[in-house]
């Protein structure tokens, strides 16, 4: 450390010496710089948060969960999210577009998503507004920004995907991604007097991180001509589109990075499942290592982002998605599948490792919904599942069985309405301990961040 | 209170009163003569317990307990068992027989209920007894008895099936249940120098209270010429057959109840899950109350034992077991399943006013393993589960489909290998957040009732 002061400094070298130990002993205690001006400027109470790091599985539920651990880590193995302190179950049901005191017990991404980001129940399809009234409803994204906190988005889906378009969008429909995909929102359009379409929305409202895929529908032209990306530009945004652009990009200010024209490329792949007898004779072993060079992992991304938004003291609110669970679940590709949860919980990992240095993070690890693969006994002909399987060859060496029969072959399988596990970390996270509803992260994060208690309004 | 008093007891008026005062307040504070006694012995150290109650839901993940909360409280209601404060998930895979090291990632009762009986894996069909070796593994029942605690296993199935077993008795293989079904463990039976029989094991165990179905394994003779029903009563129990003998039967001793010659009817019935297109035009309500009324039920069978076993201040260990959610899981009965999981939490409820009063009263509340049924979308021609399906009418007056898919059409539905909801209240009761694995169960209740942590020996 020393001897990065030149002869110049001789001085100021005695105060110099102090700041420089300082600093020394801040990171052999694990502080990071904004850890040390926190510390200066006030004190932290111990259940408020200054940063928090939202984590969805998109449809990982228990038995996604436990899928991925037995294949990974095996049946006695642990994966990064098993080890968060706190605990819980979370209710995921939506509810009717014509009659919203009525719940719908399967929800979709959409409606899942909004419950989270606006603490509202809507109907599958919508981001962040109100069943029947098509009012827009207040996201964690607005109240973070309002309270001065930066803001960020993180998926391996489209960045215009329902999951990560709720926390700072509003759209009738979740297909309104671009401003050339309109059709089921014309009131939504800005030469109607709306707020745009999702990829117009995300640059507009400023979000700080943005990263995920998506770029077809940022290269999109808007109502006013330019593209939304040029839109981004225009913002401030500075714009990555492949891994090593994200490693080289500068801390400073909001960051834009998109890394394939539509969702990004699963980490593993294998044989899709089939009807019995499929693969029993031969249990399969996945391959691993298939997204290409260009495209960042999940976990770098994550720790980008929390580079980025962590450069200041000002507190943040961070969604991490991993979203192709639920695509490879709806593909009935186990692989695909497990590959995502595993590089979900990579990222995960880098939370962790980050709250370890900044304990005034909370960090939230759940899922939006269930899906549809379970793990099941050794087929035989006269006793299997009556949809499509796969039997894996796991870390233990011992061969296991996933089904899919939600829906036909060749046909997409279907989320389920089961409870699914909610786990945390830091200040607050006690609060997901019990049975609790999606809506209630909404009022987990707003207290654990001291955000405005107000939940929703009305815009013209 | 003062009132009960005669005037013969002038003389002692003044003591007798000091003593009426304490009683009152003790009754005002929601304390019982149990409890008193108890504070006047030893004060209790915080973290342990002097009472535990372990309640099985045989086959309730996660799927299954929103099933039931969805159909039965409405999507925004709350069931008995989702009021516990520490809640966690729980693995249950069970080992290979041939190969303990291997895990078989689904497991039966047997191998389940052993686990958590005696802090060991085994094999699928075994009860308490060690893969491979044959070697009796050392439960938790007959380390709670070497305590001095008295000891307690209700059911709703035949108590000799594998989850009531197994904390009182082992066999090689859960099929050996009465004395004259040991075809597959000849080196069990009496005349071979074997524990016998479950029902033989059961009531050489002296259980103190043993409630459930079973009638006809306990009427078999023995290898010495009684049936095991002769040989309880020899031993002292006191024998009831149905609702009504169980409500008049006495607090002291022991006290064996058989309601059923095998298992106990459930409480629920309805439609079974048909092939698409099944009931989608007419969905289902269930149809209650439909046990006999000579079988009590399981909340009944939970409050007898609680006053049996809390009729002194020894403490105890008590398994209350929710049995029929799995029969009627296996059979695709969506009514007899959710019927059986709130008679189930009606018994949960039970226990939870009765440790509202003991406070030295841990209560843990999980399953043994998932199960094939899942809430899934509604059905349409193109778009519907691939094996067997109801829709049900809900409190909500919504229609809710569950699917089972696992096996055939007539064919037992099968486990799945889920983690699964475990959730607690009481001293250690915290232990269960986080991932935990069913041995580790054992672990909770030996550390709960400061038992012996010596978990295994082997007998001659």
């Amino acid at each position: 450390m020393l001897g990065l002061f030149k002869a110049g400094d001789v001085r100021t070298f005695g105060t110099l010496r102090v700041a420089g130990l300082i600093a020394v002993c801040g990171i052999a205690l694990g502080l990071h710089a904004q850890d040390r001006a926190s510390a200066r400027r006030a004190p932290i109470a111990p259940d408020a948060a200054r940063r928090v790091i939202l984590y969805i599985g998109d449809g990982m539920g228990d038995s996604e969960i436990t899928l991925a651990r037995y294949y990974a880590a095996g049946a006695a193995g642990r994966l990064a999210m098993d080890t968060l302190p706190f605990t819980g179950t979370m209710t995921t049901y939506g509810v009717r577009e014509d009659d919203p005191a009525h719940p719908v017990y399967v929800p979709d991404s959409a409606a899942t998503a909004t419950a989270w980001s606006t603490g509202t129940k809507t109907s599958n399809g919508r981001i962040s507004t109100e069943p029947r009234t098509d009012r827009v409803l207040r996201t964690i994204v607005e109240l973070a920004q309002e309270r001065g906190l930066r803001t960020g988005d993180v998926t391996t889906a489209e960045l215009t995907d329902a999951t990560p378009a709720a926390p700072a969008a509003h759209v009738a429909h979740r297909s309104c991604q671009g401003p050339a995909d309109m059709e089921r929102c014309p009131q939504n359009r800005k030469r109607a007097g709306g707020l745009g379409a999702i990829a117009e929305q995300l640059v507009d409202r400023q979000v700080d991180v943005l990263l995920g895929g998506g770029a077809q529908r940022f290269g999109q032209r808007t109502d006013a001509g330019q593209t939304v990306l040029e839109s981004a530009s225009a913002r401030g945004y500075q714009i990555v589109t492949n891994a090593a652009m994200l490693k080289l990009a500068v801390s400073g200010g909001r960051l834009l990075g998109l890394f394939a024209p539509g969702n990004m490329t699963p980490e593993w792949t294998g044989r899709e499942a089939l009807p019995y007898p499929s693969n029993v004779a031969s249990p399969q072993i996945c391959q691993t290592g298939r997204r290409p060079a260009n495209e960042p992992s999940l976990s770098e991304m994550t720790a980008k982002a929390l580079d980025v938004l962590g450069a200041d003291d000002r507190g943040f609110f961070l969604q991490v998605e991993g979203a192709s669970i639920d695509k490879e679940s709806h593909a009935a590709n186990p692989c695909g599948q497990i590959g995502e949860t595993i590089a979900f919980d990579r990222a995960i990992l880098v939370g962790l490792e980050y709250a370890a240095a900044h304990p005034d993070t909370l960090i939230v690890v759940t899922g939006d919904h269930g899906h549809s693969g379970q793990i099941v006994g050794t087929p035989t002909d006269t006793d299997h599942p009556t949809g499509l399987l796969s039997v894996l060859l796991t870390k233990d060496g011992s061969p296991l069985t996933v089904s899919y029969a939600t829906n036909g072959y060749h046909r997409a399988q279907d989320h389920t309405g089961t409870q699914i596990r909610v786990a945390a970390r830091g200040p607050e996270g006690a609060a997901v301990r019990g049975v609790i509803d999606q809506t209630d992260l909404f009022r987990v994060i707003v207290r654990a961040l001291q955000l405005s208690a107000s939940t929703m309004s009305s815009r013209p």
